[in-house]
């Protein structure tokens, strides 16, 4: 079995999981650190693992461009290039068809971009997708999706929806006769239209991919907006199968969505943060440069057990990021990751241990911060 | 004892020694790798460690500026404050009398500075480098020193030489009153004159300092005058005290001194050089970027045990150069530090097997690189 459902809070969707690959499992719900280009950026693999990173996320469109799949092909796999022996999940390219949208024209038959790089142009394809996470070798590969930027009119969602499927379709048949090692996961896309939505979920379900992602949120949304479509949908996403919230990411949209039965995440927010001095803790974000941390000699988070905590002061890392040091960008992410990885184990252990709601109260309680 | 001579090639000047710190003890000839704002850039304390760094440089200037004293005064010591719980030497702050001597103004009594930073003026005595440093708590202190920058006519140098001698007999007498725990070290000057460095070291010598540095070299001369004063000048320094040579540091340099007597290295090349994308490898350096390496599998140095060479093929490092990921520099950093801290332990093993010159000879026949 790929997925297995291992737990289950019953006073709400909160469910624990089990997910097997050919690279080794991993326990849901749980956070997939975020590493585009290859590298979860400040971090080793080493200090990955340390942190207690059981996935990582990559994307096809930037490995493609940079190094390119001639480079890759060269390592059998992308493990073996960046020295990380877990599973990988690549993302498609489909998020970079709206972020790079100025330099992407999307036709029935794929996307044609122009290089943020270098700008020159080459056309993906659902299959040509596939092919190049067959090159990669990545254990859970995403279909190449599409959805308007926010805020759409219903047109624009209806024909997004319906690239959507087409691709997929076509991706799901090319994955299938081509690899028969790692899975492969459908996106549902929909907009702000709880009845789209829907749509995307049945056409997609009947497909039987591996596993389903809830696509287009954390775009621009409001945060209620956020809520009502997720509610709904994600208990609706096969039980049997993974479901993941792509590129949502604060704590509190996470114990949102895991009340609402996900199982996966992926978001540049502990990363990103990281590099720019905002660091989270159990009693909420620290802002490292504010002055009241210029003497502070009590380690970033009491209750976290991180390199960084066990062995350094605010003061010291307020000095790092004062001097912008690469050292703050390694020490902060080292925090910033370790303390999402932790989350989530406590949120497996609270679910099996049926008191998902307890620790969200109790979580939220303590989590002020600057 | 301080220092200890533990072994000697007769057919030349190399020796190995120890020393003892109150924070551990460290086998000479070594290179410090140099840590300036209390932090060898790209490292963690750990790595800095694995690689075999038994002591680090820090530098009195920058870390009095930044964080400034009120800051390590809470911690006891730099060492407690950057979590590096072995010795550590710093540079007095002579080196950015040169290095930023458009904003200093120097006199019989001190210098006066505008900060770099911020542009605010203050005044270090020798003395007051003496202070910072005991609440550094560095293990060895340098003294305040002063050399006129490249090229300099004899009288330039004969009166940085005479400020020199002044300045470090004050610092000595007040280094003797305040410190009990730490070692304190002299700086020899005089410039490219040999009867100035002759004169500078016998007037220094009769202070009894617990090391000796050569100071003023790798500042802009040819390869020739560096070797012209050194060979002369280093064996000379006191025989029963580590000799220090200050910022030069290609391996050729130090094989140089080495073989002149010089116990101690510091440069920023492996650490500069490895964020920069050039990599020392017991073939000669590599230049990453270079397109040879594109799909190169090999290790950057199949003799090397580093973490970066363990784990790492040159492709993917040269990927991470290209897309100037954080993890370029970490790696390659740790791999050149690594390097150059290997290079120092065969060279005390070359030493100690009186088989110095051989492995100078062969290390120089496979050092040819890009």
């Amino acid at each position: 079995m790929f997925f297995t459902q291992t737990g289950l809070d019953p006073r709400c969707q909160a469910r624990t999981g089990r997910i097997e690959t050919k690279n080794g499992g991993i326990d849901t719900p749980i956070f997939m650190p975020v590493g585009t280009a290859g590298t979860v950026k400040a971090l080793t693999p080493q200090q990955l693992a340390e942190a207690g990173a059981q996935i990582i996320l990559a994307n096809t469109y930037h490995l493609f461009l940079r190094p390119g799949t001639d480079v890759i092909k060269e390592f059998a796999s992308l493990h073996r290039f960046m020295a990380w022996d877990k599973p990988i999940l690549t993302d498609s390219g489909g998020f970079q068809i709206f972020s790079l949208r100025a330099n992407a024209k999307v036709d029935d038959q794929g996307v044609r971009f122009k290089s943020h790089l270098d700008g020159s142009s080459f056309f993906l394809s659902p299959e040509a997708v596939v092919d190049i996470q067959n090159v990669l070798d990545s254990d859970i590969q995403m279909v190449l999706d599409h959805f308007a930027p926010y805020p759409a009119v219903r047109d624009q969602d209806e024909k997004a929806l319906r690239l959507t499927s087409h691709w997929a379709a076509r991706a799901r048949e090319h994955f299938l006769r081509t690899n028969r090692r790692n899975f492969q996961f459908a996106i549902v896309q929909g907009g702000l239209h709880a009845d789209l939505r829907e749509k995307s979920l049945r056409e997609l379900s009947a497909m039987d991919f591996d596993g389903y992602a809830i696509g287009g949120l954390s775009v621009g949304e409001t945060l209620e907006e956020f809520k009502q479509i997720l509610q709904p949908l994600a208990p609706r996403l096969p039980a049997d199968r993974p479901r993941y919230l792509m590129g949502s990411g604060t704590p509190e949209d996470i114990l949102f969505a895991v009340e609402n039965g996900v199982d996966m995440f992926d978001c540049v927010l502990p990363s990103r943060n990281a590099r720019n001095g905002t660091l989270f803790t159990s009693r909420g974000r620290v802002i490292i440069k504010n002055e009241k941390y210029k003497c502070d000699p009590q380690p970033l988070d009491g209750d976290c057990r991180c390199y960084t905590c066990r062995n350094f002061p605010r003061a010291y890392l307020r000095h790092l990021f004062m001097s912008r040091e690469i050292l703050a960008s390694i020490l902060n992410t080292i925090h910033n990751i370790h303390f999402y990885l932790d989350f989530m184990a406590k949120i497996r252990y609270a679910v099996q241990s049926l008191k998902f709601i307890e620790f969200k109260e109790d979580f939220l309680a303590l989590y002020k911060g600057d």
